[in-house]
């Protein structure tokens, strides 16, 4: 049972059963619960969204990742939710489980609280509150809450859309397998302190642009794979056209593709719009690159993805990302 | 260092200085941040309020609580803080880490499950979203989320103030001794699946009768002592008035006010109020019973709290509730 199953199986099925018994008078107020980005709570002024994600010691990040990139990337793939609903972040809670012996390190709490400033900080966000505790296993987890006068969903692409990702892919993981061989990385930052995309999530949103968005941190085919599922529709991906950095030349196409299509920990953004709308977003300027990768296409029973690579069909049979 | 020093000495200090450098347009928007029972966001039309609460296995609960009791609690301990601010609880997310075993115990994930929609439920909150990953460590922790017109802190305290708390005290921290020991208790409901007082705590800010709140959930000394500091005042406690569950008679008189002081998982609330409001609250038809147990001095130093029994001062060492 992955996370997702999980999810749906357990807490969607008990949610959907208690939302029926309890009428609240509140209930109008939820946009958007379990299944997307970020849950949508429609406040009256505005709409409130919020997120929270768990990292832990030796599953997100290898044990010998510093405490400063422990602390940015905490609050990095959360924002990335956030901007993926087309929100911008305003405050996070952090909930913070310490083994004894770093509670007792007060160089390692002061450089784990400067990675979370410098995150929060360049995107003007306030720790506003948060719980410590001890536990034998470091277990990070922010929540964060963000603004939006309207939001952008999974559920909304269609037939014809072209598909778009922020930034270059595949850099994250590659950075990961390396570190894991024990070799230095010239990456490593994508791992440890990924830019979420809020800059390029609001102006798509502002701009009415997008039908549908996601952020691609559990991979590229899985989080596709959402917005398929969700919208009822399928992709036909030109694999040829993924962004790369320069850096993963050194690897054999099909090893880089591997990593590109399944590795995860890509804090950047997938969205579909119309292809009338792609001038427009060729002539922004903002400082993310923008890709077009695909098109969104008809749905086709049991295979909602299509790959292609320089329009030759393309044979994969890896999966998304499961943490390591 | 406790967890108080902790986010004081590390959190507090960072966010005042990255406060200090960024001016963000929407920092008028938080009235209240770090060191009350949960943050308050103006979000306009009315307040926001969310606060964040792990339980982690073994340490928060003994290993041997049953899932239903984790799941409900996990959320009853997030709805006290809510309560305490004088909010109503909206909504919440969940961040679950799970050992595989549990991953794999779908009567394990069923019971959780139907303990954490039971608590919801009586409430009528909706779960909105979260997170679930592997941890070698049963590791859950919720953000609650909830609304109020206005707050109720924990620094408007007054001198002569009355001191006042919900229900029983001490009754979850000897139930946890008789279970340590391999006993079983009358009293583990109070343990397991405390009630958080959110009748009570709405109903004080409706009448605008508390001028400060908080729970009492690490331990009626330290958390009288937070309101102590904040509000800049000290307290008279009269310890024969403190409201006490009949099976407590068992433990000897000083063995049960140590209980009552410092044993902490009560998740009762404590107020203040001008005495000439005690009319109206003995009036109140609340369900749940409210004791006066003091008042509120003028602050001495070093000395905030000070211990009487039957008017003789009484001598206590202990201090608030370390978890265990």
């Amino acid at each position: 049972m992955n996370e997702f199953d999980l999810i749906r199986d357990v807490f969607q099925r008990h949610e959907a059963a208690s939302h029926a018994v309890n009428q609240s008078p509140s209930d109008a107020l939820i946009d958007c619960g379990i299944g997307d980005d970020a849950a949508v709570i429609n406040t009256g002024l505005n709409k409130l969204v919020t997120c929270t994600d768990t990292l832990i010691a030796g599953r997100h990040f290898p044990n010998t990742t510093s405490a400063y990139a422990i602390g940015y990337k905490s609050v990095a793939v959360n924002f990335s939710d956030l901007a993926a609903m087309g929100s911008t972040p305003h405050s996070i809670l952090l909930a913070l489980a310490l083994p004894q012996h770093l509670k007792e390190d007060k160089n390692w709490l002061d450089e784990f609280a400067n990675g979370l400033f410098a995150c929060c900080a360049e995107h003007n966000v306030q720790l506003i509150g948060g719980d410590t505790t001890k536990s034998d296993v470091l277990t990070i987890t922010v929540t964060a809450m963000g603004f939006a006068e309207q939001c952008i969903y999974r559920n909304g692409a269609q037939i014809g859309d072209a598909i778009v990702v922020t930034g270059e892919i595949g850099s994250a993981a590659f950075a990961l397998t390396e570190i894991m061989q024990g070799k230095p990385s010239k990456l490593q930052s994508a791992l440890d302190t990924p830019s979420p995309k809020v800059e390029v999530g609001h102006w798509l949103n502002n701009q009415n642009i997008a039908t549908s968005m996601i952020d691609i941190s559990d991979g590229l085919l899985q989080d596709l794979g959402h917005i398929c599922q969700q919208s009822r529709v399928g992709a036909r991906l030109d694999l040829e056209k993924l962004p790369t950095h320069p850096y993963l030349n050194r690897v054999d196409l099909h090893g880089r593709l591997a990593l590109q299509l399944s590795g995860g920990d890509d804090y950047e953004l997938l969205f579909t719009c119309p292809k009338k709308q792609l001038n427009q977003i060729k002539q922004c300027e903002l400082e993310t690159s923008l890709t077009i990768i695909g098109e969104i296409i008809e749905l086709e029973a049991n295979k909602p993805i299509h790959l292609f690579y320089e329009n030759q069909s393309y044979l994969y049979n890896g999966k998304g990302y499961m943490h390591f």
